[in-house]
């Protein structure tokens, strides 16, 4: 057993920090066991020294600033759970790694923007910079791709990498009840945040599977090439008929090698029922493999939770107290290759789409007959005369918009795009075309 | 990067090994940039030299005996795929360990028997005991609960983790099929063996859970505590009231600490069809563990297979390209405890009971009688007249047994094995009455 203690500096008590204090004073003994070095946490740095947090701090070193606990002599791991990608994380980091510390952190947003040229300085200086806890929670995906798959190529990865949009999603679909209705729920809940647009509009489900992609493929981290759709858009209407037609909608992060490049794409998606994936709901989290020796694997879990955060901020600790450096990418950060990107046009898949077409003659037969001028066969069409509305307890008039719904057969992005244009010009429906990606596995 | 090739030698080239090979032909280049260590097969051992697997093994040394093999100064890790817990497989494994070279082994047999005693030789030389591949093929599940959830207490591991017998149940289920008829098939498509003792009464899955509670208990493994059940007695009338009643029925391994001990036990389950591993079907493996700090994980993927568990056996070995040595079950062969064993009749959970009832006056009243006499509240009821066969269409007489199945609440072992001795004995039932674990999922 190798007796010098590992130090660890943790900077952010918030949530995931102080559940990291609870595990370290709960399970340090057998940690030590595990490890075959002790642990302890040295230091600490957070706003409020003197918040009551629930966990003795007494013990630990104090630092109103966490670039000079970075920088600290007293500690030999240092812990960013601050979150964001510039500031005083990026700041810390930076420091922590140009003095030979370790680093641990749960921060997707710094390492989807800087985690190249951090994993460069780390492997320059021969510490590690992990990031379990970074993406998924409590699932240990990272370690999966980064170690149990490194005798694979993986051609796809893809994932329900939000909380927030799949309770949001779920609650929808459980209650019949708005998008609008269920993100007030979920504020309330504290599962959405105030400003919600980083979660639902799709942003930290691009950060994470930008992440994913890097660490599956080798390639670049590319945040800014993920193509990104939230939820907003999504209504009851589709979540119903989404149901009938044998699917379920979730934000899906996905990456895949294609014909024409590596896709990276986040956007609400159908998934057959009958798929692993669709099954997973509320804030559980959960992330797919395919791979060339492996085959599929699915792994699920909490995706968020201090407690659940905490048990992959410690794997990663453990992994360091074993001496085991591995790059934080799964290969040296020079080995992370450019890639040529495939365009969302030439996306290949099957389509939902919903129309709210005005109920007149040839309507339907000039839809069909745009979607049959791009190529696009239809594998299922359902137009279903809207139940006269309590308010207006009379037949529609012949003008009222009915709803149809269309699920193609394989397509590009650009064939029905340049479908749902030409139908929108032709004016036979009243609103916006409803347009969703179906996602077949295999 | 260590310019040192790591060398391998592979006793045992059946569906395994012939995967491995290939492996490291296409991703050994890889691989080397992961590890920032190159890999190459240096030797090997079959029975045959001359048969054409596919892969040519003209540049690798040939042994005609493992052991040889095991002891050669040609290698430093020694990949044994040969099988069984005792003869040449544990031979060559101790030759390995005993000449300081790293062992990979995807032996669950081996492991079950001799695992402590290997592990600590391995200890003592300072080499590694790796065995991934060994539980669930390519599911990273070993390296999951030893190092991702390092930070945890584990409560309950369990899982599906023979396809043998997850395909023959999902068949029973979807085709109407008997247990005999769908063996057949099984053996016919090469999932069962000619002998299928091994797989479908049990015995594979206890070897596989007796390994995942040590890991997740840190307790000595103890094999012959599993509690053993197979899946022989499972009738297409259990399969259609399970399925009646909201449940799936599943072979699982259960590992949990409980007030009373811990408890090993594989049997046929019922599971919620809500639950994450009722939807695991055919040869597809899951294992679910459940933790203070995660929550609940599952892991999901194929459970066998030549190339899924090549990629697990490369998983280890890419660890110790690394330099990663991480006790074998997680922590040093010494710290494996001994433990209290749970004992069956303390078991606590609901059960499905069905019994063939003679359709007598005072019958059902009898048996409702003894179960209140031992405490038994019952959940669900389900009488329902036997259809009149086709051979015999008339109505049947009234002594014929008509078929009834009970759902208790929470009991323990001891009082429903009590009740259903008692109800034998008064003689209501035509034959011996099936009683199947229901398993619950928070």
């Amino acid at each position: 057993m190798n007796q010098t203690v590992l130090r660890l500096g943790v900077a952010g008590l918030g949530t995931v920090g102080t559940s990291l204090l609870r595990l370290v004073e709960r399970h340090g003994q057998d940690l030590a066991v595990r490890t075959r070095r002790p642990i302890a946490i040295t230091g600490v740095s957070a706003r409020d020294r003197d918040r009551d947090r629930g966990v003795d701090i007494s013990g630990c070193g104090w630092f109103d600033d966490p670039v000079a606990l970075a920088r600290s002599a007293e500690i030999d791991v240092f812990v960013e759970l601050i979150g964001g990608a510039e500031g005083a994380a990026n700041e810390a980091v930076r420091a922590a790694i140009s003095s030979g510390k370790h680093v641990v952190t749960a921060n997707k947003a710094l390492l989807a923007r800087h985690g190249a040229e951090l994993a460069a300085a780390a492997e320059a200086k021969g510490v590690s910079l992990n990031f379990e806890a970074a993406v998924a929670g409590g699932i240990p995906i990272i370690k999966t791709l980064r170690e149990s798959l490194a005798g694979n190529t993986v051609s796809r990865v893809f994932g329900i990498l939000n909380g927030t949009c799949n309770y949001i999603l779920t609650r929808m679909e459980r209650e019949g009840l708005s998008f609008e209705a269920c993100l007030a729920e979920a504020q309330r809940l504290g599962y959405a945040e105030a400003d919600p647009t980083f979660d639902v509009d799709g942003f930290d489900t691009a950060h994470k599977l930008s992440l994913l992609a890097a660490i599956s493929f080798g390639t670049e981290i590319d945040a800014d090439a993920v193509y990104v759709e939230g939820i907003r858009s999504i209504t009851t209407a589709d979540i119903e008929a989404a149901d009938e037609l044998g699917y379920r909608i979730k934000l899906l992060g996905v990456a895949s090698r294609t014909d024409t490049g590596f896709e990276q794409r986040v956007h609400p998606t159908m998934v057959p029922k009958s798929s692993p994936i669709a099954r997973v709901d509320g804030v559980t989290n959960a992330v797919a493999v395919e791979a060339d020796f492996v085959g599929r694997l699915v792994l699920s879990g909490p995706g968020a939770g201090g407690d659940a955060t905490a048990s992959s901020v410690m794997s990663d600790i453990a992994d360091i107290a074993r001496g085991d450096v591995v790059g934080t990418f799964g290969r040296p950060a020079s080995a992370l290759q450019p890639y040529r990107r495939a365009q969302m046009r030439a996306h290949e898949g099957g389509y939902y789409v919903r129309l709210a077409v005005f109920d007149r003659p040839g309507a339907f037969a000039s839809i069909a007959q745009r979607m049959a001028e791009n190529g696009i066969s239809l594998e299922s069409i359902v137009q279903r005369r809207r139940a006269p509305r309590a308010d207006a307890p009379d037949h529609p008039t012949p003008l009222e918009p009915q709803p149809v719904i269309l699920i193609t057969y394989d397509t590009t992005e650009a064939q029905i795009k340049d479908a749902l244009d030409r139908i929108t010009v032709d004016g036979h429906i009243a609103e916006h075309p409803q347009m969703i990606r179906i996602e077949q596995f295999a």
